[in-house]
């Protein structure tokens, strides 16, 4: 039996979807049932049942948005650093292989491969940059789990939440038998609040930028992929292959949902920070090279977005 | 064996002390020998060592002062909060009982028991209430252990500080068999950089406010003597009984220290803070009735001081 954590929300709702599909047996445990926030009764819980394995989908994600983790730190922290935290040491102590939902969001920009080495660049809506991304340069390269975060409290600015989640990181490596997988902008064909699609088509303005992204069912499926393989533990990106920028998923939208509005964008980073925003949000292009190197099927970014606007079922 | 970490530290160093004149066998660990900021080490080592009980005294202040702990968060976060999280569940997994020392910075100000209630006052350098606080009128009182942390994450503004502090209090409430002990502002006759009768010597200028204060030998040994006598486990405000203001403890330095020096007082909070300070200060007033109730002696702040003025070592 697989031990399912957070399975009411966005992410845990999938992985229970998913698990249904493949026939597996699993147990989604709420908080009601078993307090697993305290170290002790989830042990206890862990060492009564002996599941075959354990989902983490629990988290504080900020609602409607990270700014909200600013006014959160406790709830932030307790949920994103501490609660991993917990869980890891009761799996190693009840000897349990375990898997936590992590974000991509800890990183900023992406990597740039040219003459004088590698060079990290920070703000890809700089239009050098942007040119790159647009055009899919090869010298365009994304962070891989070897390079340390760089949207986090170590290296500020950083919202609350990433340096939360990179915090989270820290506190579980190398801890037991666990897998850090690294969802960035989840998105599918289902309208939602948490959906990148549903998002991108209700802001008043949209935020130009360049990031990789996760398909829903995709990142379920990779991440029981990694464990069904038996990969080796330890962190990995699970996005799909690429990268897209927002203007990109606009003209998406726009042919294919054919909405009734015009879309417009913020005319730079000042005026979406000065107005939109309270916290610097995370933009980035990650490295998935170790997930296929481990043997797992995910599709481009392109496939997946073209399904989930082909599927596209628009919320009432 | 009574297992110590943090032995080398300000306060671990006076437990060692304290440990060696009562005669009790202790082990001071490092993280050298053990990392203990990892649980499978720690746990493996509590297993096969099984200390009687573990003291923990590491943790991370801010050097020179809690303004580096805005420069280092994640730092902050990991010494305060993560780390006491992970020696509770080492300690609850192990069966073992073991006390954590923390701080009654998450506190600010103090309670004025009046016509109207018990009414909390968050600074205590406003006129009408620091003239309750020099006229040690009954009506002002302390915070006690069930009053919420009103200067922390949850009740901002606070310094990062104090919100890890506090935090680090949630995460072990509760678990297995533990005593939290708040110290705050320690001091005793040697002259040093932790010392707070040293810094009143040392700082520019002096911050008038109202606080309780913790002698360390004497925090020490109340320490151990709640573990000796099997008080209950849960968190205990551990000071001298009282408060002082700042002003009269620079009276008191003046007269018995006589230093060159003539001392100055910031203006007002204002000033203070926009030049001597980057984040919130917590002066606080703590009721250590829980501690006196469970028979543990401890003498009152006046005494302290004047045995800690009168045995003044300074450094050369």
């Amino acid at each position: 039996m697989i031990l399912l954590l957070g399975a009411t929300g966005y992410i845990g709702g999938a992985f229970a979807t998913e698990l249904q599909r493949r026939g597996k047996s699993f147990l989604p445990l709420s908080r009601k049932q078993v307090d697993y926030t305290r170290f002790e009764p989830l042990w206890e819980f862990l060492r009564a049942k002996q599941p075959s394995f354990v989902i983490n989908c629990a988290g504080f994600t900020g609602k409607p948005n990270v700014d909200a983790c600013e006014l959160d730190k406790a709830g932030t922290l307790l949920g994103n650093a501490l609660l991993p935290q917990t869980i890891a040491h009761a799996c190693a102590a009840a000897g349990l292989p375990w898997g936590h939902v992590s974000s991509g969001c800890i990183y900023s920009g992406a990597k740039f491969s040219g003459a004088g080495g590698i060079r990290v660049e920070k703000d890809l809506t700089q239009p050098e940059w942007h040119a790159l991304a647009e055009a899919k340069s090869p010298a365009l390269q994304g962070f891989t789990e070897t390079d340390p975060p760089n949207f986090s409290f170590r290296d500020p600015p950083c919202s609350f939440y990433s340096g939360s989640k990179a915090l989270g990181e820290e506190a579980i490596a190398g801890v037991g038998q666990g897998y850090v997988w690294r969802l960035r902008i989840p998105f599918d064909e289902f309208d939602n609040q948490r959906n990148y699609l549903s998002k991108v088509q209700r802001y008043a303005k949209v935020y130009e930028n360049v990031n990789s992204i996760s398909h829903r069912a995709d990142f379920v499926k990779a991440c029981l992929d990694l464990w069904e393989r038996r990969a080796p533990f330890g962190t990995y990106n699970v996005t799909n292959p690429g990268y897209v920028t927002t203007r990109h998923v606009v003209e998406l939208i726009a042919q294919r949902l054919r909405p009734d509005r015009k879309f417009e964008f913020w005319t730079n980073d000042d005026e979406f920070y000065r107005v939109a925003a309270k916290t610097p949000r995370s933009n980035c292009v990650l490295d998935v090279t170790k997930l296929l190197a481990a043997g797992v099927n995910i599709r481009p970014v392109e496939a997946a977005l073209d399904d989930a606007l082909t599927n596209w079922k628009a919320e009432k």
